[in-house]
């Protein structure tokens, strides 16, 4: 030890912590039914210095949170998910068509705070490591912020949920962002309605969980 | 209540679990120097089961994890990181070439796991639901059971790397995967040598936590 450096110990995560981690894991769902209590401030901003804690490529910290405030804004992102749900329903037939038109698929209209989370692909922080052969590490260090957020979020009794049926440059253009900005998700935040332990689209028969008959492959 | 329901009681996530959470993500770190000690297997089996809870968009379960385990494949895989490596370096000059040479940025060689983390583009799972306009979100779910399986570890005190300076057809095209399988991440994993607070790449001067100004931009 040399002077002035400090001493670095590491937490126990003793057993009883692993459990409640499970737990975590296993609560955290997408959530689309929000009550409409508004989300202190200081909360959205604890879980964002969080996020900022996600491993990321080169230590690059791409991740850029906007909050979606404005109602004009709103409906913009709304009338997009609008069309791009019609366009998805189109795509299904029969039965799987009735049960996609019955599911509920975002909670734009009932969840307080709405984030578009974006990839900033113009960033020099990280100098590129990690990036030439498969540049989409960069997206995906976002995609680590983002779960790390939910999973805080979880923990503080706050629902997320993350909608996908969006066109991203529409939404890029509704929110004038940066032209580097790429959009990786659009989150809805907030005290959720209800609790549940399996996940929205196995509780309404779209996807059960599969059972892999092989959870590790080797070579 | 109906007969035969389960009664759902989401679990309370004390002060105290939030602070050890808290922990759990500021010291989970890259990690590329390891002990040559074995991971048991029902370690990393448990992990890949914390993995399986994942988000997946459409809850298409899109992760699949190869165990790379014979002499030849690492070998490949570790051909294939050295030629990466060197054509990296030499797109930077100077002081940065030579702080970049000096960095070790992979566990290859001591790591005592290795696995390989691909996304199933041919899996018929969530049928294509959220994927429409957005098909990215079926990779980005695969990088949030990585990330779930690297907070799970760290709280084993096992330590995991994300290797990315790979060319990511010539592995997939070494370890014999599926064709409609894209490679996201290459993860050493093993018990670390060393414990830190601060990332590797800001301990060895390469790239600063950023501190932004605006954490939360607004529309």
């Amino acid at each position: 030890m040399k002077r002035g450096e400090t001493v670095e110990i590491a937490p126990v995560f003793d057993d009883a912590f692993k459990r409640r981690l499970t737990d975590l894991f296993a609560w955290r769902r997408d959530v689309r039914r929000f009550k409409p209590d508004p989300v202190p401030s200081p909360l959205i901003e604890k879980l964002l210095g969080l996020a900022a804690l996600a491993p990321s490529v080169g230590n690059s910290q791409p991740w850029r949170f906007v909050s979606v405030e404005t109602l004009s804004a709103r409906e913009a992102v709304i009338a997009n998910f609008n069309a791009c749900n019609v366009a998805a329903l189109a795509s299904y037939e029969g039965e799987r068509a009735a049960l996609y038109a019955s599911l509920k698929l975002s909670g734009l209209r009932d969840a307080p705070v709405h984030l578009a989370v974006f990839c900033d692909h113009a960033t020099e922080a990280g100098f590129g490591l990690g990036r030439t052969t498969m540049p989409e590490a960069l997206d995906y260090s976002v995609v680590a912020a983002i779960h790390t957020f939910w999973l805080g979020a979880r923990a503080e009794n706050l629902g997320v949920g993350w909608v996908s049926i969006l066109d991203p440059r529409q939404v890029s253009r509704a929110l004038d962002v940066p032209a580097q900005w790429k959009l990786i998700a659009y989150l809805c935040v907030g005290f959720p309605l209800e609790e549940h332990l399996d996940p929205e689209l196995e509780r309404h028969h779209w996807q059960a969980h599969l059972v892999q008959n092989e959870r590790l492959h080797r070579r």
